[in-house]
């Protein structure tokens, strides 16, 4: 992720879905906490552990070239947490981790509710806690929610370069406002020779050049695989239902040959003569 | 499954896609080996392990109201991987599993090989053993490769007769044919109290009521989920890289909310007012 | 464990070690965290997630008839993090759970640390919260640390009665100091009709009949077991070494039948004539 | 393992077995099939899968400075599985593995039972696709069960010259005589240049430094933590039952101090001061 240009990065909820991106050209793959969960129909709040995204990141990294971005929440809990976190990633081929400021159990950022962040002080012990465990490259992004959680872009910032004073190699600024204003606010102030992360969720129109002329260094679409998959297989399943046979999705849905390429099957074959 | 009607069944990779198969009014689904293998790009092929496809089915189940079928290949092995299999998966709540004649490790029915069966009597055996470890009302499909195997439709009569024999609750019996005349035959001369259960992947064209007319108990669409996932994700990812933006995609994906709605967000959070 | 006279639990580390404890004569097993963390070498501080606890727990339970008594530590987060875990340690097949009332992340209470407790108004919640969640006959067991954390008798009993009005079947009273006198006086005092479990391991010398006369309903030996395992561990391994052979350790290990006894290999075998 | 002097190896049935063999001094630890097995009270039959063992040996390797030496059966399958095989354990940074020329699913060799074997062209092809898919310095075992399953010395040398030509790094000969001329005839006639493996479960009375004299380059005590684990465990169990208390216990059993050693649970609590 130190190359030249803008790093895009997709939300992916499997390894076939992170293998679909890299094959369209993204530069890596974010291991989103809410595709994860909601894979399993269960909400974005910490009910599943680490373990859990953990071996869906590594799933992922197992099928990939380009690196997978592990989405990791507030680290699961305390700085021993954190420190258990970054063994266990690293162990497992993950190079790049991201986790937030908000407490745990933490909610999805879009879900209605309050959301709560630990002082400034505690996160950056976990950025130098994370940060003094790594034994290898870990590139570590520390996220804040200041945003999320109504604070504002002072605060954010203030917050930012505190995770970049204790170590972070990143930081993502997160919003959910309909425009982009406090991320450009955020952009234009930032002071600090690391990469910023952003994810234009709801401020969907703001293109991706435009961004990374303003300071942007990394863009995640962090949900739309997930919300394709959702949209598509409900009008898919609805098809078979109404038609009563499937030849009309022949020619718009993947082959069986496609899988068995996705899955490199004639690699594997050649192993058994 | 012994009520009235056709029984409709549809493949799934994910919990989540299973919901959105029960939503769409499927009565059950079907837990793919090609699809959870798919979606860690690993080949159908015996690579991933009787647990993993458990977890996966198990999740499923969790989030289901209707009946996961677990598509269990071979059984794992022999008889003692048979009836840890049924007390494993009996354990996880899933109530109907589909074992096959083919050897183990068996090889994906589509993918071009040979593919050898155990006998009729060592297959016979495991189903006789699977129906005497279940301690619940497990309902077991016996599925027969022999079409699979270039077998006649003799054979595969001759074959599941032996399975109902030995305490199959249905019989399953799969063809790659482009056209559906072996089936057609099969169920002519199917002569035993026991529904049969098809997977019409390619002879598509055949109506499902007309497939009920002529014998057909349970149709099983078994993979068109997750080849609309591939499709559609290819689509959007492509799409995301080529516009810069996803103000496009707004109006063709699912919405956040939509996918907090199948995680039952709201009534999650009524337990931490 | 709603039968005459008091009833008996060994922790464990493993279903074997569980299966060993049922032969001895136990009523229970108690999945401890302490000893499923200790098998992993890492501490009894949330560091494992309820996946890891719930496999153990549920790996112990389909080996034993008896029940299984999961540690379920502070239920690994908040109300959310409680319901899924009722759900999925119900899935499971584990009929009787045990919360306690410290923050989440724990800390083991034998280590030497300050404990912070949740308030008795948050913890009741979670117990609400579990009760309201289960489908079955769960047994839940509330577990105050008030002695733990410094509190007074008078703490725990205030916390344990309120537990019970929030719908605990059973409470438990956990002390660190070297005799018995705070849970003595805790049972002296207890007023509610509810089982009263005690966890005697640093006043060991108290006889488990006299603990029972004095009202306790449930004693829970929690880490013998492991800590026989170190000790007879380091022995062996020490005198392999020494020794040059083992013919010296013959007469005093199980035998290799005896494990296949404990696997009952004879009883799978009959699967595979 | 490429040093000086014979290298021993134990046995261990958890990472907190294997940190205790590595504190005893052994060079390795043996992540047995039977062990692991037998902690699930499950036989040693392939009933467990790969991911399983996987886990288990990961989980060992994670805690320990010495390498563990992965039981992996006869790979799970056939030349695919193999594959996937060293993938997963090399990803899991395990660099030694284990494979027998068994057929799958295979019968724990102490059983009474006939042992089927592979061609050994046929497992040479193993050998040869284990070696091909490595991508670090893995270390590859090939054990034949020659002897196991009724065969001579003559066979057992024919088989292990074929496998290591094939490309193996070491070689295992297992036997289950009460005596040990059988391996001390293939050590005699053993004329390449690659390191023999040894396990000497049942002639017991043979000293480490005579098998190494003779040619054995690698001894693995591979069953004895388990068998004390269930004598200790058994006596311990009845003992508390008994005598309605512990006290007798504590002079004999590890204190609960001793545990949080082996947790190293002083570092991780300097996370969080």
């Amino acid at each position: 992720m130190s190359g030249e240009g803008l790093v895009r990065v997709a939300g992916a909820n499997s390894a076939l879905a992170g293998v679909l991106a890299e094959q369209a050209g993204f530069n890596a793959v974010w291991a989103s906490s809410l595709e994860i969960s909601a894979m399993r129909c269960l909400p974005d709040a910490s009910i599943l552990g680490m373990s859990e995204y953990l071996r869906a990141a590594a799933d992922m990294q197992k099928a990939l070239r380009v690196p997978v971005v592990a989405d990791c929440d507030t680290g699961f809990g305390n700085n021993l947490n954190v420190a258990h976190m970054i063994m266990e990633y690293e162990d497992a081929g993950i190079t790049a981790v991201c986790v937030e400021d908000k407490t745990y159990p933490k909610m999805n950022s879009f879900a209605g509710t309050d959301h709560s962040l630990l002082s400034t002080r505690e996160f950056a012990g976990k950025i130098a806690v994370a940060k003094s465990q790594q034994r290898s490259d870990m590139f570590l992004i520390a996220r804040t929610e200041a945003l999320i959680a109504g604070g504002t872009v002072d605060e954010a910032l203030r917050r930012c370069r505190a995770y970049a004073d204790a170590g972070a190699d990143a930081v993502l600024v997160h919003s959910k406002k309909p425009t982009n204003d406090q991320i450009v606010e955020f952009l234009g102030r930032w002071d600090v020779d690391l990469p910023v992360v952003i994810v234009p969720t709801t401020y969907h129109a703001w293109d991706a050049e435009d961004a990374y002329k303003l300071g942007a260094s990394v863009i995640i679409y962090a949900n739309h695989g997930l919300r394709t998959m959702i949209s598509s297989l409900r009008a898919t399943y609805a098809e078979i239902l109404a038609a009563g046979q499937t030849t009309g999705l022949e020619d718009r849905i993947a082959s069986v040959s496609e899988i068995f390429a996705l899955q490199r099957l004639d690699e594997w074959q050649r192993l058994q003569p």
